[in-house]
């Protein structure tokens, strides 16, 4: 029987005109995500390691090495920057791995729709797609440095999901085009609800190819800030702001005091012991959304046009989870959980149970129509016991968390088997070569 | 004492420089507008007439006129196309028409916003909005005919409400520029939520010269029917899309059978018994909206892109208020009501409850932020008791009905006296000149 060590060997050999590395070093770096924003997570995911990486430029190179892991019968784990944050990416059982970032062409990008490869850095495309007045539909805020394949891979929602929903919703991703990991690898192409196959499966049905997205239009956006005396109108005026047709957003981020003080850069516009909201509202309806401001007590204390925006900070990069990033940079000792909420009642029931051992963070987003309350609290870690039972004591009240303490597709989601996605990596993967261990409903057939 | 025609007739003197008639067969037809689709409106209204008309096209004119109707003490109504159904400028005391519909200036059209005179056509404005790629937020199917001015002063929602909600809904109007009626009149300008005052006022308070419209992203859209076999797998159709955050649409419309029946230019796309769709929605986005289709059990019968939609038959002109003028078309004792069901549950109880003397059509529209189905149910009519009784059974539901067989805005609305409409309409037409008669909580000190 041949070692793991020597297939590598073999593999690199045979695969010597594609780019790679086994440098030590790389490889690290190249086995992380964020998934040090968990205590649980840093402790079961630290030790693994990829054992060769690929950087592929071509659909062509993908196809060769996908054939050669599945004749060495390695593990193959496909990433893209690494910006997630539940250990998407991290190879479990080491082996080969393809990092996408080279494959970074758009190759169509027309009015409503883009054509592009996964490797294509979300900002960097909408620098080229608002030049046709258009820009990606929604993005994590690890924008400026996340690849697209990787958000489909890996992601959900973000800024712009208080218009479109969540990725998956139907009609924001419109194709897919994979690479199997079979003796001779196909290549297929997912239409329409066909891709909710590979959405969000971590990379382990198929490697992604080419992506097509819809796109939506493109608005000049203001970066505010507001700031409120009590939590509980910060978070009716996110609700508020939700609900106002009228008025065109693409972000309405809430943080309840102390959330505030992590945010070091941002300090002059975050009177101590206040509660804010970091937004973004399109400059033409920057009147009616002041009216609303007004109304809901809040008071501005940043306000930058699109242009001014677009040097220097960037109020995305203080929400969503890199909202955690701050808080961490200052207390390493604090983590996250992620919560559908539903109602703002429910969220004051958990801001009045918890004080500030669960700080409150709240991202606005569409779902199922309705713009609905989700958070990102943040969470002053003790011990894992304590953290699932203040999980427990959401779900009683009727939340639904996303645990992002966990690395497996199903326990960080609604912990059921998709049969659909299970079935269907049957079919491309049958070896289960694919970022293994991810997938809890998946088993190979001996 | 001198007499009304005395007064007319120095007014015409005085204002002979200004276009105007006092031809009897003009004067009928601009004392009209579509409320004799409600029986008891007919009724009430047929015989108000104008006693003379002016075509102002500039602001000084209509200062001027302001000012003489208020030397005589003579009412001023104002008017755009005339194609409201409540009798919104039906002169209830004659007197002056002023017909805006010379005032037809585009003043300012850059991204997201435009500077309007009141009488332009709001299909002739996004003909040239298109342009630059924008186009109106939310039009009704009178599109064609109608002025911006008389949608502001009369109207209330429309295709593209699915996206932005009411005409009310902060952000949707920015501005409003008014001469009022006093003796020596004043220009104002009324901005945020000030405009309120003005909104589906009928033109009571203030005479409005230029409007500040916020613009919506003009997509290509695509004009579609779907027919269903059962009314609600159709209604539930209509709720899907309007909350799939991913599909992009414009326009959504359900019709119950019998009433596509009445559709006669539709007929082809219509088979018998079934309940149908129409529908605008992204060219863009078309491939997802057909998995929707495919999951409620629709069946597409109609499909035209933008380019072949511009031609001939265009779908809203079948929809919101046009349905009834179909209907009536085929069958003159119809009549309707307008209803917010607020859920679907409801629109299924008013369907078993009513069968076919209540055919029940939807528009979904954003109320709040969500998208909600609202009725302008097509009703069989047999007597003004029996009618009155079909809207107290549908309040006993819990459903909120805007009665069209009456003509003050209150009536029309939620009943109740807006104070602070009463109150502006006080300062501005203190001597109660502008179209007397329509808003109840208003009264003249004498």
């Amino acid at each position: 029987m041949t070692s793991t060590a020597t297939k590598i060997q073999a593999i690199a050999k045979e695969l010597s005109a594609i780019a790679s590395t086994s440098d030590r070093d790389r490889l690290n770096k190249l086995s992380l995500d964020y998934y040090h924003f968990s205590p649980i997570l840093l402790e079961q995911l630290q030790d693994k390691r990829g054992d060769l990486a690929f950087f592929p430029t071509t659909e062509a190179e993908i196809v060769q090495i996908a054939k050669t892991c599945v004749k060495y019968q390695i593990p193959l784990t496909v990433r893209g920057a690494g910006t997630g944050n539940y250990g998407q990416c991290i190879p479990l059982e080491g082996g080969v791995i393809l990092d996408v970032t080279q494959m970074n062409q758009i190759r169509s990008l027309q009015p409503g729709i883009a054509i592009v490869e996964p490797g294509v850095k979300m900002a960097a495309f909408d620098k080229q797609a608002r030049k046709i007045d258009w820009e990606l539909r929604m993005c994590p805020s690890t924008y400026r440095t996340a690849t697209i394949g990787g958000f489909i891979g890996g992601g959900s929602v973000g800024m712009g999901s208080i218009n479109y929903g969540q990725i998956s919703d139907r009609g924001n991703l419109r194709r897919v085009r994979l690479v199997t990991t079979e003796a001779e690898p196909r290549i297929l192409e997912l239409k329409g609800d066909e891709v909710q196959k590979v959405l969000h499966a971590y990379g382990t049905t198929g490697i992604i190819t080419e992506l097509e997205m819809s796109l939506a239009p493109a608005y000049p956006w203001q970066e505010v800030i507001v700031v409120f005396d009590e939590f509980m109108q910060a978070a009716q005026f996110g609700q508020a702001l939700g609900d106002s047709s009228g008025i065109v957003k693409k972000l309405v981020s809430i943080h309840a005091a102390p959330i505030p003080t992590y945010f070091t850069a941002l300090q002059d516009y975050l009177p101590r012991e206040k509660h804010c909201a970091l937004l973004m509202v399109s400059e033409y309806d920057l009147a009616p959304f002041q009216d609303l401001v007004t109304e809901y007590g809040g008071k501005i204390t940043y306000s930058k046009n699109a242009a001014e925006a677009s040097k220097g900070t960037n109020l995305l990069e203080f929400t969503w989870n890199h909202t955690t990033l701050h808080a961490r940079n200052v207390d390493p000792n604090l983590t996250y959980l992620q919560t559908f909420y539903f109602t703002l009642e429910r969220v004051q029931q958990m801001y009045t149970q918890f004080g500030e051992e669960v700080m409150i963070h709240l991202e606005f987003l569409r779902a199922g129509g309705k713009a609905v309350p989700a958070g990102l609290q943040l969470i002053r870690y003790s011990t894992e016991e304590r953290l699932n039972e203040i999980i427990r004591l959401h779900e009683q009240q009727g939340a639904f968390i996303a645990n992002p303490h966990v690395y497996t597709i199903e326990d960080g989601g609604d912990r059921q088997i998709d049969p659909d996605k299970v079935a269907f990596k049957q079919e491309v993967d049958p070896y289960g070569l694919l970022n293994p261990g991810k997938m809890r409903g998946f088993s190979v057939a001996k």
